[in-house]
This record gives structure tokens, C-alpha cells and sequence, in this order.
């Protein structure tokens, strides 16, 4: 038998490029979290140490600093379609590149009732990811654009129960047909090629997933986190065009009522203890069933 | 020479609490991490392993729990309060307690333009604060109450230099009469005696102080972080009654501008590095000239 | 077109089960965080909330504490066979189950020179891990073992170049024939089925694996990253037995040489700033050319 | 009323320091975390926004890193005191200054039985801490030294009990013989003036509290995690020559047993849950009775 080399990527992880636009007196702001990931003929940098091939993460950096500037941020996936192309086109080793942004928001701060032109605080948790991956040359070039977010916690106090369920030996935990339901939502949908067209709105498209998202999590009354993700999922297809697979994970940040009948002190669902861990975690995949799989542009 | 036991306290840090409220369909929630510390006659646990002075942290515990009910959370200075009084005037080897609160915002969310009645996402980064302590029993007793905000991150994209500052051998430094101004600001600001009247409206209060600063980061042309600092506490205390002293926390997150004239590419204040570390760090504390001070409410 | 649930997958995530071994005054510790995914018959929990096929994740985490005392830990990968064995044997719905276990080490306390019979100190930053899964019932089940370790911080002081690198309009770079070289690796890698007969010793194919990285990262003068990964990972297929494939993810932790000359202080490789963000990320795949891969090992 | 500026400092925080010392084959590593904090007539700064006594943390940064090798670290402490006493006695608006650092702990790799000259991978989680404080100038400059440690995670599995403990309403706690006891130490140390005669080695001091830490730790038969922090203070002050007060925080880090009585399994304190929140947290402070108090040592 003999040992060889099956795989291998690099890049430059987790460059956090600020980019303000300021021709006008009201400015803007653009804060991300920028990786890459370059994929090619880099093999022997690897068996011999010969990085002739190699273009330095360093350099990586800098075209992405360079880019925020030279290119602008239209859209947080349009600056990283450029760069995946750039790197894949222009740079002769490369055959494949992914870019991966997170995106953090900023809320403009109001004084005397006027938006303020050049101050913003950081807005809630949830942060927008974009993961694009370009691949192959020229007319046997695939491209995918991946959507997301995280870190969204979400909470509803009522409106959700867990019974008749599965029992085992093990099997401890009682029904309850009202509990309380939160997660902190990692979500990722694939757009088809229609995004590569001009004038595709990416920001419109996150505000409308994200828009059915809340609906159905908000009205569905829930027998299971299950049912609630492939609603979210579901909706977020039907609703918003160019959406055609939806990946899901919640983890279930349980919530348990805190037991106050010892001091005499009714409980009906007002007092939880938010706990830690361990917490449940439930994923689904949802898609179009016209539209073909594309794991590359899920491939970390 | 002896060694002796010369000081000592003990409680039960980040308890989970949260409450709801659910007396109409419209539900409101409250969201916090409580930790209580209790000071007293507990010196026999330490030196002879003798526990008969020591309430278990676990029933200080179950006690936060059940006063989120019993007593309600109509602020968290107020709940806050009712705890640190409970453990000082009901269970007697304990002579003072401080209570310490993070609170959670939660935004409800909207459905098709209405309000929804009980779900919510998590607000911003920014944690409310609040820590009350009460010391000593009947007439002589001592009540502090500190509010406070933590992880709350602003940024100006302009309106802030620094230059003309002390050099020595070290100092390689360029001035700016530009630069991009952030901070992850921690603040805490004491009240006097009246917030413990009936009517006291904590969360007025803290809205007022939370303007304060944001007005004066905002539209202050700001010669340093420093001088920033100052308006704030000074504004805070000027507008908002009750408050008689402000503590500053303030990191100077850097946001270096990103060299492009390399590549050929302008850079007029336009594309950043966010850094991590290091950062300046710059306090003040600034207060109301009459008042006598209070280390006591400081002291955790 | 129709949308359809095209994956799912849940289990109970992060449950910290601690084990001791109390049968003689010696006794031993085994402190671990594990993690079940189940995967099955699930559908109709996401499709109509009908729970029927759905063991709870309470279930599942009784059943991981249970089993640390009714089947032991024998070793961190025995311990996960067991669990995931059982939830797809035993669990009729229950097609697949993937076990994901972190191990944290302690050491034993010396006390006047003799080691101490049940006192510990958390060892090093490193983490063990396991990933085990079983899939299908009867003759048809595939299982997999993937062994791992992470956070394991390691750096070298000099041995280190990176030269004759390929450069772009972006590069600025200076290339160096003597930097610090540190990373904090994530490695895992997959046993081939002898690793299931009785006997096979987990444990010291741990140790040998890590005792092959080490051996590597210190005595290859490397010309990169990349060509250090890959003889970490043929020495781990070559040295231990059992070893098939091994995936390596390396951050490229920078040390930056401090500009000292502008104080005119020499520095020769002596002080240097730790950066933490970005950094590079350099991945490999090492494998055995004549064993089949085996995606579903490696599938979250 | 007036509004006064009250108290201000300000620093570098957290550099990331990594000294080598090379000048034999066998390489040496120290790898600090240093923040500095200067006090001293900097008012200007916030009142009028005038820099020209305010020395840039930049500054103080170049500073950190060129002492380093300027006057190397012979010690954590003796660099602490370097740096302290350069800011105080040479920069002139400077009237104060602490130095905090953490020291990052790396062990030498074994390579084939023997030491490697330039290879290590970090210790464990412990990290070892120090807070120099100068202030005043010539005659009547104060010095103090504090050193410490944190995140020292210790357990041990039996030997441990609580019970005898006060009652309340809420108490609903069970007593217990025999229990996990474990905490992740933060611990803080004064040392008197004969720490800053030549010769007095810290490293050896820091060693020797530490095994005092330990040895109470594991060999008294504690009957609260109280108890067992007054005789690790105890033990330090009395062994060690020159440690005159301890300060101790300890989170009690709770290990549930597990009920495993539901599935008629046995559990003689064999399986445990680690949990998270909330916890336990003592605290004492231990000081020799004939060493003045010195609060300075301890202001952040």
C-alpha cells in the first residue's frame, strides 16, 4: 500500500474588513468577517514543501481589503462572488475558491428624533452569513450562492406542546401540551442561478426568508421543533423566488418550569430556569424536488 | 504572627430566571442572570467546617426563583432589591447582601404588521445591569442601587481625532484628525436615595441615561476617547435625576485603515481592519460634587 | 414542483457525563461531553407533528449516563460503540446513530511525592475526541470509528521557512527562512475494522497518534504548513496500525517578528506579537490508497 | 451642584507578548498577556480634550514589547516591575501605573526520550497571574506584587461533604456524606517588601504556594468548599516566606449525581453530571494579622 495526499484546501481565515461609504455626509456601514478557501493545484507544497503554487494567505487578505474598496460591497454575496471569481480566474493554480462571510448588522443611532449620519450601534445577535463557491473554468464553471444566519434566538411562550411520543426504557420525561420553545437558529439556503442575473435583490431575498421564517415559527402552533423547521423551510421555498433548499439546525434551548408548588407558590408557566446543556438538536433539509442536489455548494 | 480570616462572602452566581408574564393573551417576558452574595456571620464555616450559619447557595437559588413570582419583577432593580432586603432581614446570620442582575431584551415579533402576543427574537448585545446592595439592619441599614449596561458597542465612521499627545522613545504613533471612534462600552451609574421611593421608574431612568450617552458619542467632535467618557458620565448625571455618579468602561476598539495605496487603490477613510487585540482601555468615573461617595456600592 | 423534507437528523447534544471508578481506594476519573444523532424513521414529526416514532432526547441522554455504569467506559470509543449500537439496534425506528464524544484528561495529584488516590488537575488544553457510527441493521450494518483530538496548541521556535512563494499584484509578503511555526491542530482519523475485534487497544492508538505528530511537527524542517500536515498524517498511517485516513485542519497561528529597530534594540527571532485574527487555515486529507473511502465515517 | 471628574486611568490591554530566549541551541519560550493601567495627571484629557500629557497606549505597547529584550523576563514579576517602574519614574505626567499580566505555561516535547530544543505544546488549562502596582515617586513610592493563578481546575471524587447547614423556607438541598467536590481556582497572593530584594526567586514562590493549594485541597476532609479555601490560605502564608495575604474566589463546580435508581441501576457516586449554571461561589481572603492592610495592591 502506499500513503497519498486525498485531499487538500487552504486560505485565510476570518478577516474583518469594515468598509464605510461616506460620499455623502450620511454615511454607511459595512462590517464582515471575511474567509477564503482556495482549491487546486497545490499538491506539492504539501509533498515537497515547493510553494511555487502557492499564493500566500497574506495576499488572500490583502485582495479582500483591496476588493471592499476596488469592487465595493453591493451585497455581502456579490463582494464574495467577486472574489471567488477572481481568485479561480486570475489566479492560474487555483480551480475552485469558497468565500464565506459573516456579516454583522449596525443600527443607525436616532438623536432628537433625527438618524444620526455617522454613529450605529450593533444590532441584535443574529449575524448574516453568505458561503459562495466557484468552481472549474470557463463554460464548465459552476457557481453557488448559499444564504444564511445564525445566532438568531427566537422564543415563544406558548403555542407548542411534545406528547405521544416514542418510550423506551429510558424514558423519563413527561408530556406537556404547553411549554415554552427557543432556539438559536443556524439556517442556510441555496439560491438557484437566477441570482447570478443582474439586479437580484440578495438583501430583499434575506429580509423575505427571513420574514417567513418568523411567521411560521410566531403562528404554526408546534407538536414538535421538528414540524416548526420544516414549516420555516418550506415556506421560506414557497415564498421567496430563487430559494430551492433550505437547511435547518435548532438547537432546543429548553426552558423548564421551576418547581414552586415545595413553597406553596403556584407556577403556570411563568417561572423557567433556562438551562445550558445538554440542549436537543434538530436539523432538517428542505428542497425543491425539481431541482437538482448540489453538495459542492455545501463542501466546507 | 497568626493568620487570620479577614473577610469572606458567598452566593449563588448566574441563575437562569425567566419570567413570564401571562395573565392576558399578550404575553411579556423578563429575561436575567442573577447572582446573589451574601456578607456575615459565616466564619465558623470557614475556620472550624461548621455550617449551622450557612444558608445553602441552592436555597438562595430556589429563593430568586420563587420571587419572581411571589414578589414579581416590576423592574429588575425592584426584584433585585426585594431579594437583597429578603436575605438580610429574614435569615439572620446574614448582615448584607448584594444581588447582581444581568437583563436580557427581547423584541416581539411582527407578523403581517401586529404585534405577535408571545414570540419574541433576542435584542442587540447590549446586557442591563443592575446590582444592589444592602448592608446592616433596622435604622442604621444602608441601600446602594447601581444600573448599568455592558456589551453595548457604538461606532462613529468620523467626528474623532487624536493628536498632539505626549511622545517619548517609544512612541511611533501617527496623529489622525480623522478616525473611525468604537467602543464595547460598560457603564454603571449609582442612585441616590430617592429611586427608593414609591413611584421610582427604573426603566425611564435607564432609557434617559442610555440617550445621554448616545447623544453625546454621537454629536461630540471628539478629541479623545477620553474626553467622550466625560460628556457621557457629565450628561448622564446633569439630565437624568437620581443619577450622582457614572463609571466608564470604555475599550478603544481599533479600526486601522487598510494600507491600498500599495495596489494603486485610494483608501480615503473607506475600507478598515477591525482588530482584537490589543486595545486601549480608558475609565473615568465622574459624579455629582455634593454627594459623599459610596464604596460600598461598588465593592463586589 | 412540490417542496420535500430531503434530510433530518436530532439527538441530545452536549451531555457532560462524568464516570469515577471507586472500586479500591485508587480511584479514576472519566469526564466526558457526548453527543447523539439519531437518524430513522422520522418524518412525520417534521411533516405532521406526529411524535409516535420519535424517542425524546431526554430518553437519550438517561440512556448515556445509564450506560457509563451498565456497560462502563472502557475506553472513549468502546463507550461510544455501545451507545450507538444500542439506539440502532434496540430503538426500532432508529435506522442510523452517530456518537460524538469529547474526553477531557485529568492528572493526578502528587502529594509529597506519592500520587493521590482521588484528587485531580485538569491536564492540557487538548481535547480527545470520537466520532462513531453505525448505520443499517443486521449483515448490512457499516460501522466506523473516527479517532481525534483538538485545541492541541503546539509551536516551534524556529525549523520553520516560507520562501519562493507564488506572488500576485496583491503580495507584499516577505518571504523568511526562520519563523515561529505554531498552530492549534484539529486532527481526526478512521480505524479500519480491525479496530473491532476484542483487544484493539484505543488508547494506545491515541497515544501513538499523537506521539507520531508530535515527532513530525518538531524534527521536519518545514517549508510549510502544508508539507508538515502531510508527514503528521503519513506517520500516523504508517506507524500505527489500524490507521487508514487522517484529515488535519491547522490554523496558522501568527507570530509577528516586533519591529524593535525603530527603538534601536536588536531582535533576532526574540520577542515576537501573537496575533489572533485572521489566520491562515491549511487542511489535508492523508490516506491509505488501498482502502475504500468512506464518506458516511466523516458525515455530521 | 457640580459635575467633577472623580477618578480615570488608562492602558494597553492585553498584548500578546512571546519572549524566546535563543542564544544556546536549547530555546526557551515565555508567552505573556501583559495590560498596562496608568494613573496620573491626565484630567486635561477628558475636560478639554487636550492629549499633551496623555502618553498613547500605542506607546505603552512598544514599550511592553521592547522591554521584553531590553531588559528580558527574568521573571513574570521582575518584568511587571520593569515595566511599572519605567512608566512612574519616566514618564513624567505619570504618577501611578499597574502592570497585569498572564503567563501562559508550554512544556517541552519528548522526542524519542529526549527534550526537544524548540518544540512545546501548551500546558494546561492554569493560568499564572500578576498585578504589579507602583505609585508615588522617590522616598515615598509604594511598590506591591501580587501574584496568582486561574482557570486551575481541580477535583476530587470524594472526601468532600455538606451537610449541618442552616434551613430555610426554601430550603429543599439534601445533606450529603460524600461528594464531588471540584472548582476552578482564581487565586491572588501579596508578597511583602522582601520580595523586591535581589535574589527573591518568584518562580520558586509561585511553585510552592501552588503545591500548598494542592496538598490542602486533596488531603483535608472537607466539610464545605469553605473550609477548604481557609486552609489553602492558610497553608500558603505559613509555608511560603514572603505571602502575607491570599485572596480566593471558587466557583463550586457542581457534579449532580445521577438517578439512576429509574432503571434499576445501581449509583454509589460513580455517575455524575457536570452542570454549568448556576454555581457556588465562595470567597475568602487569609492574611497574616501583623502586615498592615494594603488596599492599593488590589485596585484595578
Amino acid at each position: 500500500m502506499a500513503v497519498v495526499l486525498a485531499g487538500h484546501q487552504y486560505g485565510k481565515a476570518e478577516n474583518r474588513v469594515v468598509r464605510f461609504q461616506r460620499d455623502t455626509p450620511r454615511h454607511e456601514i459595512v462590517d464582515l468577517n471575511v474567509t477564503s478557501t482556495l482549491r487546486g493545484d497545490f499538491a506539492d507544497a504539501y509533498l515537497t514543501g515547493d510553494q511555487s503554487k502557492v499564493l500566500p494567505t497574506d495576499s488572500q487578505k490583502n485582495t479582500m481589503y483591496s476588493y471592499a474598496k476596488e469592487k465595493g460591497v453591493s451585497s455581502v454575496e456579490g463582494y464574495a462572488l467577486d472574489l471567488a471569481r477572481h481568485f479561480v480566474d486570475d489566479v492560474d493554480p487555483v480551480h475552485g475558491a469558497r468565500i464565506d462571510v459573516d456579516s454583522y448588522a449596525w443600527t443607525r443611532v436616532v438623536v432628537d428624533g433625527h438618524d444620526h449620519d455617522h454613529t450605529w450601534t450593533r444590532s441584535g445577535s443574529e449575524v448574516r452569513t453568505a458561503a459562495v463557491t466557484v468552481a472549474g473554468e470557463g463554460e464548465a464553471q459552476q457557481t453557488h450562492v448559499v444564504a444564511g444566519l445564525k445566532d438568531f434566538t427566537v422564543l415563544k411562550s406558548t403555542g407548542s406542546e411534545f406528547k405521544d411520543f416514542l418510550t423506551d426504557a429510558y424514558t423519563t420525561l413527561e408530556p406537556t401540551e404547553d411549554r415554552v420553545m427557543a432556539t438559536s437558529l443556524v439556517a442556510q439556503w441555496r439560491y438557484d442561478a437566477t441570482c447570478l442575473a443582474d439586479g437580484f435583490d440578495f438583501d430583499a431575498a434575506y429580509d423575505a426568508v427571513k420574514r417567513a421564517f418568523l411567521t411560521q415559527f410566531a403562528t404554526l402552533h408546534s407538536f414538535a421543533l421538528q414540524q416548526t423547521l420544516w414549516h420555516m423551510g418550506k415556506a421560506a421555498i414557497e415564498e421567496v423566488p430563487g430559494v430551492v433548499e433550505v437547511r435547518l439546525a435548532a438547537p432546543n434551548k429548553h426552558h423548564f418550569l421551576y418547581d414552586l408548588a415545595r413553597f406553596d407558590v403556584p407556577n403556570a408557566g411563568e417561572v423557567f430556569h433556562a438551562d445550558d446543556r445538554p440542549y436537543g438538536l434538530i436539523q432538517a433539509v428542505v428542497a425543491r424536488d425539481d431541482v437538482p442536489a448540489a453538495p459542492l455548494a455545501w463542501e466546507r
